[in-house]
């Protein structure tokens, strides 16, 4: 199962230490409250509800996506797209 | 509201034509699905569930997160993180 998020401050040395970051690996979050350290949103779903999230830190609409991942996506290659998540069907 | 996704081939031109990008915004996605044009995810929650789901494109166990994004952060200086999603609860 997953481990639970640590949500303490873990030794960075040890976090990072052994972190090879991929070639060309930079900062994607360029506009979405840069003063907090993580970033981490916390969505609830109804029964019926469909939601768009954005993943590539760009929308205007941010956490759900506004399509800007398209225009992201032509300027600079990559493929990245938003995760669509339903709620169970209503009764 | 959402306008709906354009599943369709939208004109490339038309698209990034008036896009600045921003001041180091480059590839995000250096691992997912590399041959996908777009990489979407559709996902469903049953009641009671709740799932982490990973919004830097280095997790393992994507789309879920597997806690790579601290790594991320500590290596690049960068400050995202995972969308948490729940269900409604269970009855
Ligand atoms: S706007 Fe970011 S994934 Fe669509
Ligand atoms: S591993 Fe990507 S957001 Fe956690």
């Amino acid at each position: 199962a997953f481990a639970p998020i640590a949500q303490g401050n873990v030794n960075t040395a040890l976090r990072a230490g052994d972190y090879e970051p991929m070639e060309g690996e930079g900062k994607m979050n360029m506009k979405i409250d840069l003063d907090s350290k993580k970033v981490v949103n916390m969505e609830e779903l109804a029964a019926g509800d469909k939601k768009v999230y954005c993943r590539c830190w760009l929308s205007g609409t941010f956490p759900l996506c506004d399509g800007t991942h398209a225009k992201h996506n032509d300027a600079t290659g990559d493929n990245v797209g938003p995760l669509i998540v339903s709620g169970p069907k209503k009764e």
